[in-house]
């Protein structure tokens, strides 16, 4: 056999591991929620990170890398090859000290960011906030990808990006989103969102969410729905893909969250035959992930068409609440723009504000630029010169998001990248196929989603993400086709 | 350390192998029954038993046992070395190639089987289950645990018991329950069953079979209730035991399913922390389980007093089927003796018939003294001796259970050794707590859960049936102690 094939089965045996570690997981999230202890759970997960660890450094990985680079390789087994070479430098060049004192330093940093969110007390995660800095630098520093600490980890969730790629599309969509933000809440016709303050009974938004999933071919022979506290999507098996599903105020949170993570579990779905149980049967990037479910939840799932042919539905399930709201008041309220403090709560114009204000952050702290007792004053001056706006306090402000205290730093930046990749997909799939909004009118999602798996889904992580948006739109990530669809979505919503 | 606890620490991770092997099981069957592909599954469950009977077959392993076969070891030590060796010779004298063979006939019999009993057509099924009935005499011979094939098989389920000794226990009851289900049948005011004839709806029956485990304190934060098709308990750890729920039809198979499923839930929850994480922390033997889930589900949950605590309530759940029946009538009911086909759905006296014909089958199919193409003759004919029916055709009779297409030879006489253990050990706790009926009356249930725990759940895998049996009880198991009751039970429901 030669040795990319060696490789090749060699890591299906990891793949299997890895989705084992991933029902360990998901099992933990849906079924253990009201569980007294979850002490068993947790060793049999460190046993099977164990097992995975040891296999992906063993020394005969090391040697078939180096035979199988002499070979010469076909395009899936080049790509093979890069990401089995990159899973290999990320383990094995982490001592182990530091990796078990990363996985316990997130334990507890958990454990404090709570406390402090929930008392909206900095102080409380201030310590283990720097330790985790610490640890992520020195991270950065043994694994080396680029000259840049900050582009290292960002490359962890966007491979081969680095911080000044990212700052050059940034930095000028700043000043325009800011703009664009007041612009809109300048006009004196602003939609209305009170409808979303009332009650919405949590079983019948659950069927709703499944309803519509279902209408968008999700495919519950391959995949399962399950209610749980914050949705995620995990693939448990190439052809075993699932989503998570919360009800909790504020209508229709439930909805437009399922339709995201539907976004992401269709995309591990329509992996091709050829890629499972390989190391390429994955998203290729944590951004080009985002654009897929940001495309069916914002482009797809606000779009005035999609709720064409909703609305009567959901009028019929909520009469009391929505019998006398016009389908258009209705589009209008989900469309609302408006700088709030909670990134996740955030809508898609002021979203970007949120995550550029992380990015600066982000590289600031890790530059040494910034110390961590600074956070709460800085996070508080920017946002105000970002969102025009000051957090109350600190639970809403630089405590909100679980992010930093699990260590992942340079993992923001790619849901805004998740925006653009798919504004500028979506231009290239309606210059291909002007009528999309036509089939949502009439239920219809089956043709831009054949034009996803076709051009996306289907090479899972053959290409990199700049590689892959190449191909797909023949231009690299140009954040116009974001700038304009936000433009003419949102001016005529806002009436302008 | 000593060689003693190397093992221990070995057969830890051994343990959390073990759960995420039974996760990986009850989430197949929990969670993905409208799955088109368990591809993905299979291959991981594979992959988890690969890495399972690696680590127990290693050569460390065999050193160890030989180093602390030399130790002076406590009373837990030495009873964690005969299990560790137990499994030790179990998984290294079968050679790689039989325990293959083993698995892919089972899984190909399993597929003959089940046509076979769909179309009610034997010959369907014959050929596979010869070779599997011969390879499971090649592996008794192989492992050769005691001088004849049968018992060495029975070993299997009932760690230490023979076919000798069972067929002393079975014998002499041959006769006796033959007797006793005439003479109740003779009666001339036996229990009326129309009303199971009558529609539960299911969410009902489910919402009541979880107030009852509730009540019968099935602790929530250490484990789950689920539906399913065919009933089943499993550990996913120490303290994350899972029982499963039908709502099939007839009622009330739900409730006491459920019962009977908790009786084995709560037997697994209630091993004492210090056998956590080793071989021990299980019950001691598939008899002495059964005797645990059979003593929830007959001796307490088909009781007088039982019902006259729930019964009120299930009148409250089902007007329309329960208003006008009183609860005498109900309890008759659930009582009813009668010769039947189905060993699923027996009562408790016919019940060891059925199982005492499959005993003796299996006998003379190990032994050679009868071929797999006469079993279907045989097992009419037979069946027409202990029960006076003859099974309308072969789906209700010869092919009716899953064991055999498994290669579970041996298995089925620890049933009824479950019925014998529950009467004694129910016998001794009566006699140590005369007022356990009305603590019944009261919906109290801990009284006799205190007991079972004290002297059979926590021990585990600590002391072998037969040695447990003598424990708690002072004398070996003996079976007048399950005609007394079955007597005193049936003879006033039967009015005689």
């Amino acid at each position: 056999m030669s040795e990319i094939n060696e490789l090749r089965e060699y890591f299906a045996e990891i793949m299997r591991l890895n989705y084992i570690s991933s029902l360990l997981n998901w099992d933990q999230e849906v079924n253990m929620m009201n569980y007294k202890s979850v002490d068993g759970r947790s060793k049999q997960l460190s046993l099977i990170r164990k097992l995975i660890h040891r296999r992906i450094t063993s020394e005969k990985v090391g040697k078939l890398i180096k035979e199988a680079e002499k070979l010469s390789l076909n395009e899936i087994e080049s790509a093979m090859l890069r990401e089995i070479t990159r899973e290999y430098n990320l383990e094995t060049k982490l001592p182990e000290k530091l990796v078990t004192e990363i996985a316990e330093t997130s334990v507890l940093a958990a454990k404090d960011w709570q406390e402090a969110r929930a008392k909206s007390d900095f102080s409380i995660f201030e310590k283990i906030l720097e330790k985790t800095v610490d640890l992520q630098k020195e991270r950065a520093e043994r694994l080396g990808t680029h000259p840049d600490l900050y582009s290292t980890l960002i490359d962890l969730y966007e491979p081969g990006v680095t911080y000044n790629w990212i700052a050059n599309i940034f930095n000028p969509l700043r000043p325009k989103l800011i703009d664009f933000v007041k612009k809109l809440n300048s006009s004196s016709d602003k939609p209305d969102g009170s409808i979303f303050k009332k009650h919405y009974d949590e079983d019948k938004q659950f069927e709703l969410s499944r309803k519509i999933i279902e209408k968008l071919n999700f495919d519950f022979g391959y995949g399962r729905q399950d209610k749980v506290t914050h949705p995620f999507t995990t693939s448990l098996a190439a052809l075993d893909v699932r989503i998570t599903t919360r009800t909790t105020e504020p209508f229709p949170d439930c909805i437009t969250s399922t339709i995201h993570e539907y976004g992401h579990a269709i995309y591990e779905m329509g992996i091709k035959k050829e890629l499972h149980d390989t190391i390429l049967c994955t998203g290729t990037s944590m951004g080009i992930h985002e654009s897929q479910s940001r495309m069916w939840e914002n482009t797809v799932g606000r779009s005035k068409e999609f709720w064409m042919y909703w609305y009567p539905t959901f009028q019929e399930y909520f009469p009391e609440n929505l019998k006398n709201v016009p389908m258009e008041e209705f589009h209008r309220a989900i469309n609302i723009v408006e700088p709030s403090f909670i990134r996740v709560n955030a809508d898609e114009v002021t979203y970007g504000l949120h995550i550029i204000l992380r990015f600066e952050i982000e590289k600031d702290l890790i530059e040494g630029k910034i110390q961590v007792n600074e956070l709460p004053e800085i996070w508080n001056s920017k946002f105000e010169d970002l969102l025009g706006i000051v957090p109350p306090n600190y639970a809403q402000g630089v405590l909100q998001d679980v992010h930093w205290s699990s260590g992942y730093l340079g993992y923001f930046p790619t849901y805004f990248l998740g925006n653009l990749y798919s504004a500028q997909i979506y231009a290239n799939a309606s210059e291909k196929m002007p009528n999309l909004p036509d089939d949502y009118k009439k239920g219809e999602f089956s043709n831009l989603l054949s034009y996803l798996k076709e051009n996306i889904h289907q090479h899972g992580a053959i290409y990199r993400a700049n590689n892959l948006i190449k191909r797909v739109t023949g231009e690299d990530l140009n954040s116009n086709y974001f700038l304009k669809y936000i433009e003419e979505k949102f001016t005529p919503i806002y009436r302008l």
